[in-house]
């Protein structure tokens, strides 16, 4: 029985897919805070290079991959697709699981295939230095080795809690030539005022992104990176669905459902879409789910409106399941996950109904990804394992409706760096999170009318 | 340009390849302490299966792999052969650089090729549990991982300075579901003995070998096992030089200079021993470099004579190169390369002059893993840099000698457990050991006369 599905290097996609054109319903454009219009093009150039700007609302069905980047892909693509034997012998399910192994990439996660291709954009129009934030750090990780590529310099606003609890993921930066400040942080003046009213602040998401574009705004060779959310980013993905398609044809399968964890949706869609494609075109009637932390849930438990998608309001305003932009998670171990919003095609998708989404608890995804350590090997991020939850609960529905069901999941990364997760679970030690209805209604109230 | 060589799952070797019966001169046999006579299969009984004694002396050339152990090796095997093109750039040199990339495995090395063999050979003979050591911790996670997939027990016994410092490894065991104990501990006469005399001892390899071959023999269902310097495990190891064979040759080229880092000897020579086979009858010319490092240079320092394989003397005598059984190496953070002694067939192949061996000081492999990390992406291994700078360096004096050069080495695992020792090196705080003579000295006069 054959376990993985293999591609040849030649077998990398040569482009990237783009939905855009293939949605039936428009995409509501971003619009400007003030005046509610569209944004044109101009309005993200001082922080975007020209060609992801046009990436963003292009409508070609497919953008060429450029070699460069190609050859930079090559390192660890095609990634595995790989069918779970032993995890289904363990399950006693007669469902068939695969899942696409992207921790293969020497950041381990899927974050490089568009790292490597935003550090190139910004190499070609002559952009010196990037500068980004970071949580968890797997974003920072993946550009720091894209800029390390390219020649690049990278200047990371990483969150300040994880600074100080996260030095592994500081030194990976590091040792690709990033280089890596506490945030909130004297260099900006976004973080200075944050200091100015609590001089021990542990620093959020919401904050680090405010000084990385201020920081990229006010210096005439810098650009800002940003690792999941918008169309560009998702579009670099696609390379992940596109190859799985391959792959499971030579499994001789096509999936009943498609699942991915998402925080800003970006890996989710990099599998999903491609698939997604078949389904609008009345190819297929797969089931599509997007799985999110309980404590965190922007798809079931957001409202889909306009909103900022940072919490210092700099960015235009997207159509999108949101918790209201102000809203600040509770403290889980998926730190990729955290994120008050969601990627405006997923949220779109979701919306029109033709894809679905789940919440899950940290414990629970937590059992699960033991229980794949333990009959699949592989040790999985946090992020990953509400996705690996998802598909075992399928695959235990499939065996209770006595069904054969081809189960398909984005398995997004490696958690190596995240053991101190695992150990806290093992400890018995890991606190699940109520979802915060209080503070969601409380953040919602700020979310602009439009 | 093609990157990487890439196998069908088809093409993993399904037997291992036992190079005794190819070698022209007689291998010494392990001779008992006491009477100098070689010892038979029944001396090691106690603490190994019968099946993994009888592949330690057999004279056969080729072993079939079980399918169950084939079933798990699919999970990550074959491994990628990759060629260095951005690093050859980089170093503007004229040489063909590959690597074997091991850290594909879940452990993130080599290890698992002979973990999960044991586990299996263990398991059929129905043994409960596995005992070992672990100094780094690269070989326990990867026993431990060997162990959840047959259902066996492990009890690790990782000395107390690694228990202490690295908790990752740990907890990554634990995630397996392995028990670790930081050796010295109450839980052996040895581990007693120690403590009695200093509560506070940091622990030494030495100690934990006898701690952990002490249980396995004092507990009727429990056995013990070792990660490298036996014949048997250098066997398992052959799939990685099998499936290099077949890539190299897609790749349309030899090798010249066949290159991996040495503690024990076993990546290297799973890489190695399968090319040894084409030199050793006249097909070949190709160089061998097995490359350790200065502060515990056991080929290029050591002698080649009859020690124990522990410091507790409990072993058979085995004829290597050893820098004395009694010799505790300096801390270098390459910590699977502290090891007094030599695989008995690395050692034999050095000393008939077949392969010859160079060591380096850490702070130039880790220049090298630096390099390596910025161009070609992959964060390595200490132990993996020491062989990543003598690649650089053999690809430099081609460049030299404006000579083409194939070099290939086998990159064993990633170092992203590894990152403190990184952090050490960039912040300019990694020293260098002299080698340490003078201990060496002192060490041979506690090997015995034979």
């Amino acid at each position: 029985m054959q376990t993985k599905f293999l591609l040849a290097e030649s077998d990398i996609p040569r482009q990237w897919y783009n939905i855009l054109p293939d949605l039936p319903w428009p995409p509501p454009p971003p619009i400007h805070p003030a005046t509610h219009e569209p944004v044109g093009p101009e309005a993200l150039a001082p922080i975007f290079p020209m060609a992801l700007i046009q990436q963003e609302v292009s409508t070609d069905r497919y953008i060429d991959i450029p070699e460069e980047v190609l050859d930079i892909y090559r390192l660890w693509r095609p990634s595995p697709l790989q069918r779970a034997h032993r995890l289904e012998r363990a399950l006693d399910t007669p469902a068939h699981i695969y899942y696409k192994w992207e921790g293969v990439s020497p950041a381990g996660s899927h974050k490089p295939n568009t790292a490597v291709a935003q550090a190139y954009y910004n190499k070609q129009e002559g952009v010196r230095c990037l500068t980004t934030e970071t949580g968890a750090g797997q974003w920072g990780s993946a550009l720091a080795m894209g800029c390390a590529f390219f020649g690049l310099e990278l200047k990371v606003y990483m969150v300040k809690v994880s600074y100080q609890q996260k030095p592994y993921r500081r030194i990976l930066m590091e040792t690709w030539g990033a280089k890596v400040v506490p945030s909130p942080s004297r260099d900006t003046q976004a973080g200075r005022n944050v200091l100015a009213q609590d001089p021990d602040s542990p620093g959020a998401l919401g904050v680090a992104i405010s000084e990385a574009v201020e920081d990229a705004v006010g210096r005439e060779d810098t650009k800002y990176s940003l690792g999941s959310v918008l169309n560009h980013v998702l579009l670099h993905q696609t390379v992940v669905g596109q190859e799985a398609m391959q792959q499971m044809e030579m499994a001789g399968e096509y999936p009943d459902v498609i699942i991915g964890c998402v925080g800003g949706g970006s890996n989710y869609a990099g599998l999903a879409l491609p698939f997604m494609k078949d389904k609008l075109a009345g190819r297929s009637k797969s089931r599509f789910i997007a799985v999110e932390p309980e404590s965190c849930p922007s798809i079931t438990r957001g409202e889909y409106v306009y909103d900022f998608g940072d919490i210092a309001e700099q960015t235009p305003l997207l159509k999108m399941h949101t918790l209201g932009h102000t809203f600040i998670p509770p403290g889980i171990h998926a730190g990729g996950l955290r994120y008050h919003g969601m990627a405006p095609i997923i949220s779109q998708l979701c919306h029109e109904g033709v894809m679905e989404a789940k919440a899950y608890h940290q414990t629970k995804a937590f059992a699960a990804a033991i229980q794949f350590a333990q009959t699949e090997g592989i040790v999985s991020a946090p992020e990953t394992s509400h996705a690996i939850r998802c598909a075992i609960d399928e695959a235990l529905a499939a065996r209770e409706a006595g069904e054969k069901r081809v189960i398909l999941f984005n398995h997004s990364g490696h958690g190596l760096l995240d053991l101190a997760a695992y150990e806290a679970f093992l400890a018995g030690k890991l606190e699940d999170y109520a979802y915060p209805a209080e503070k969601v209604r409380e953040a919602m109230t700020h979310v602009p009318k439009v």
